[in-house]
């Protein structure tokens, strides 16, 4: 692994930091004169693509669809599942104007598509022969938002939220297809080097209408828990609501068992965030508009020459198959130039001068680590190929340390206080299981109960940290985003 | 080129033809409970990918890069340019409630995305090393359709919006960039296969805020013409509104010179409606998601090795890179697949039973014009390869002929009437520019003035068919969805 990065600002100020990073490179715009919003510019946009494209290739791979739904949901369809609407009443945006003329049904704007869909599912599903269903959509969402918002991370338009929708025909089957949720979002997250804990989340913070949901979390540098995807065992809520019915083998007629699972643009701030140093971004290989800068060092007299090589090795590299930038502007320095594609998070710089030239070598610089290394030209495909490859798993694997020594187990309240408090991260606690007792403890400690772990085989000793019972599971807290 | 194909249902009833293939195919369905919108399905979302696909390399090459803006406007914004407003006002869905809190500031769902953009410009541009500027996105725009509805032709949710913006130093870029835009949008037609005329619209038929308009119109089965696309020439009439001024080389201000073009779900609906026939879709290879289907022929006692055979082919296909199904179902006849992939216009099919499998041939089958044609199984894919690039070919010549039919030239206002009340199409007639005549002749043939034909060097003789003075141009009239 490279030398550390410098971080000081990263960790000093996140919030500060990661508002600079977004209006620098730039990724996202929050100038919009809409608060809880912003605009992705060229170059998030990019970002936004090769992310998007991930959770796709996962997707597809394990049989979802796409699909596109309309935005607008008629009141009474949003209303049809009891916990769904009391849970989001607040938070809907409603149009009800039509140019000057007042609209005889109150329109939402989808602020997550259950009740846009199944209405759908209900014609689409008739016998057994027709489940499972899987199929997902990428598209905007809205929520009114009254606290505070925060670009990416606490938005009233969630410009890329990725919900896929099953329909199965038993319970087992349905459960089946949430391990496969947590299955493919694990591998989306391991591809971004974004590391996380698996929770299922409390019975008081599920998804409303769901039996249970797990959660993927991760810690910000600022030590704070930010939720990046979840997985939701639906049961026959919905279907009964919708009443979407399946005849089976035997003729009769059962409700449909159901799953879904989202993931928004908070994985973008993720992975931001979590590889992010003083310098600006750092991409992994497979999400970086641009994998590889090659830059000129130029030398009087020899302009053309130094020119011409990088031409032929920009060439070289993007015939491999990387996408390549060269940035041959003149009446930049070079050193601005680095300044400029470190900010950018570009993985790999290539640099060529004379003496280069002269020897056949070239240099390359990792933006992880800032390391230089000298290689020969003629290997020079190679040697991109092996670093890009390296640095992905350091990135990844200095994320996942740093996870990991964000979360401790404390016994004692007093002292997951004071960790909270001081430096954030997660703490796991003995529990005794009890929902009233949870919420207490929530209340004592400022915090969030992320849940109990997800496929975790430790069992708890000795006694509730917060009641003194019988601890009957661990527990972890947060304060989260 | 082939066959003619069976086209008299496509011809006698289009409207529930039409229909017909969006729902059985199905490629969108308008079952969903909001008037205007509907569901893109698995299948009809990938066409829709493969045509976005190609939009989005065709901007790309040119320069153009892709983001994303928020969905909501403010109302203040919406009605910075006055022209703009006017058309729209009637036209916006307004929301104005988030939860049960009234908002502040009505915000409207983009009906196009001007009013959203060109704020951010006025923060984006400020010297002239800023120009060009040259965006897209693709979106949902919304508009409140008072007229019936009509699946992907009319509707209240443009679910597919491409949307290009650009800003230039000059008048004369600026009006190079609609010169651009408009060979951008005939590549993508004629890569689609879909026949075109360009028009430059009428004064007052003009985008609400341009100086002038130039749209591509095609004629539907039914014979109303159907526009499909524009590029519009602003002036400096939004950069005066939104303030968007940049600093010249020589130290003063001018305001950006602004170029927009639009295209949406039309060109698929289009695409559907010019190529297809009574048998359902008929995709030209470059937006077929399934290009190619392999169906078994079995006897009994060869099921195994003809099977196995089919795999192989399957296989070899997909390693050349086309997308290709193999339909093995055992419960289907091969008539009954015959039908299914017909209707989801499969370009090439390839039929493989026990008498191709002794010969080491196989049997493939035109979508278009239903021909078949017997194979050497060793040049199967060169026979695919081959055989696709003839049909795109003959799909986009008989495309072509077929408009070419639609258009004529009368010398009289009864003969023009006449053939738009009988078959519909475009006529073309000697006109003398005044605006109160063209409005007149509209109102007499109750027929739309496509406008003057673009880049057309054809002289008119004689004088206006409406009003008799001198005519000084070619207008188009048709009747027009």
């Amino acid at each position: 692994m490279g030398k550390a990065p410098d971080r000081s600002q990263w960790a000093g100020n996140f919030g500060e930091w990661f508002h600079r990073v977004l209006s620098e490179v730039p990724v996202y715009d929050i100038r919009y004169p809409v608060k809880g919003t912003g605009v992705w510019t060229p170059y998030g946009f990019k970002i936004r693509k090769e992310v998007t494209d991930v959770i796709r290739e996962e997707l597809v791979k394990r049989g979802h669809e796409e699909v596109l739904f309309p935005l607008l949901i008629p009141e009474y369809m949003l209303k049809k599942e009891a916990e769904h609407i009391r849970n989001f009443e607040e938070q809907v945006f409603w149009v009800t104007h039509g140019g000057t003329t007042p609209l005889d049904v109150k329109l939402a704007l989808r602020p997550t598509s259950e009740t846009a869909i199944y209405p759908m599912f209900q014609l689409w599903i008739n016998a057994y022969s027709d489940l499972p269903v899987k199929i997902f959509q990428i598209v905007s969402v809205f929520r009114y938002e009254t606290k505070a918002t925060k670009p990416m991370i606490r938005v009233r338009e969630v410009s890329t939220f990725k919900e896929a929708h099953t329909a199965h025909a038993t319970r087992e089957e349905a459960e089946m297809q949430v391990k496969e949720g947590v299955e493919i979002y694990s591998r989306i997250f391991e591809r971004l080097g974004i590391p996380f804990v698996k929770s299922v989340r409390p019975d008081w913070d599920k998804f409303p209408g769901a039996e249970y949901s797990v959660a993927f979390d991760t810690v910000m540098p600022d030590g704070k828990v930010l939720q990046i995807g979840t997985v939701h065992f639906l049961g026959q809520g919905f279907s009964k609501a919708f009443d979407i019915k399946y005849m089976k083998a035997d003729g009769g007629y059962e409700n449909v068992w159901q799953t879904c699972y989202g993931i928004s643009e908070r994985v973008i701030a993720a992975l931001i965030s979590v590889h992010g140093d003083d310098h600006g971004l750092v991409l992994p290989s497979r999400v970086a508009p641009i994998q590889v800068v090659v830059i000129p060092i130029v030398y009087k007299g020899r302009e053309d020459e130094i020119l011409r090589a990088c031409v032929g090795v920009a060439e070289e590299l993007e015939k491999a198959g990387f996408r390549v930038k060269l940035d041959d502007r003149k009446e930049e320095t070079p050193g601005s130039k680095y300044f400029t594609w470190e900010l950018k998070g570009v993985p790999v710089r290539v640099e060529l001068g004379p003496r280069d030239f002269d020897k056949g070598t070239a240099v390359l610089v990792r933006r992880d680590s800032l390391e230089k290394v000298t290689v020969e030209r003629t290997s020079l495909v190679e040697e991109v190929k092996s670093l890009l490859e390296r640095i992905d798993l350091d990135l990844k694997e200095r994320a996942k340390k740093w996870l990991d020594e964000q979360i401790v187990k404390k016994e004692d309240l007093e002292d997951a206080k004071k960790v909270l408090e001081s430096r954030g991260g997660i703490v796991e606690l003995n529990w005794c299981g009890n929902v009233g007792c949870g919420q207490d403890l929530e209340a004592k400690l400022d915090a969030r109960v992320l849940g109990i772990p997800y496929e975790d085989s430790r069992n708890p000793e000795g006694s509730c940290v917060n009641c003194n019972s019988k601890a009957n599971m661990i527990i972890r807290v947060a304060r989260s985003y």
